[in-house]
């Protein structure tokens, strides 16, 4: 029989998360974290770069399915379709785990810092897009229209799921707000 | 005859632009600025509360600009329309100074805490844009979508504005970049 022994990671990730939610996260402190989580913050640091790390370690795991995604659609797809087979890759690991991200956007718009973070996460989300189709040969502005195009849907789409008590399948969130995207334009 | 003379807070714009091109933002500080444009220091902070703000201050009344067009298009155009109208508008006041436009964008270029404030700017304009097709009757997710795509394309038209070394009509370039936006969402 396997026992469930997640790392130290994920320990110190639910610990900081608990500690974000109950005292808030200006409030909570490395040795906070790393004492809940039953590690060293020498452990900490082998883990995360600081406290706001622990929030925003994931967005790389992101680029890279929105990346993968992109790369898997057919090389004749249109420049939207292109980015909504991103957007469905990335689907997938960002919908894992709803609980978690309902704790996390709590703790994200509790604090200013943290919003301004996220911004500049997905302003980097939207070039990585741009950048990938523009090496499909897409050329601009329509490579960056589409990038920044699907980081709407990505974001209206994700705030709906985040909003919403019950899980869920923010894919097919990410495909209706997509639809609802060019009703507007039409 | 009339002499040319422009106030302190032009002056101090001026001075700041000036000073923030020849030695970059960070190692510039309120006092140079203030002694360039022959001022106290405490001349400068009744018109900005600081070094940053020389360059941000113009954000209110473009959210003006925005809104007022918002509020000029008819009653039924549909949600897209009216983000144009409020593009139009916009277009307007901020494409009266092409040389000045450049220089401040080559100086928000070159600092990353400046782009972050930048990112921070348009993402407030995306919502007051969103707030303002609300209350016109425009229900969600299309609210939403139609204001940040409206965004995308102040952005992407913006930037290519600036990025021409000859001034090009802003209005006009906003409304291909629309265009294309709309081409590529079909």
């Amino acid at each position: 029989m396997v026992r469930w022994e997640p790392g130290a990671a994920g320990r110190l990730r639910e610990a900081a998360m608990e500690l974000y939610v109950e005292r808030g996260y200006e409030q909570t402190t490395v040795a906070e974290i790393a004492q809940r989580a039953g590690v060293t913050a020498r452990t900490f640091f082998r883990h995360y770069a600081d406290k706001r790390e622990v929030l925003f370690g994931g967005s790389e795991t992101l680029e890279k399915a929105l990346l993968e995604g992109l790369a898997s659609a057919p090389a004749e797809a249109a420049p939207l379709a292109v980015v909504a087979a991103a957007l469905d890759a990335a689907a997938g690991p960002l919908g894992r785990d709803h609980a978690y991200s309902r704790r996390r956007q709590s703790v994200v718009d509790a604090n200013a810092e943290l919003r301004e973070r996220e911004l500049i996460k997905m302003a980097r989300l939207g070039a990585a897009l741009a950048g990938g189709l523009r090496r499909r040969g897409v050329p601009d502005p329509a490579a960056t229209l589409a990038a920044e195009a699907g980081i709407v849907v990505f974001r209206v789409a994700f705030h709906r799921w985040v909003e919403a008590p019950e899980p869920a399948d923010l894919g097919r969130l990410m495909r209706e707000t997509l639809t609802s995207l060019r009703a507007v334009t039409a």
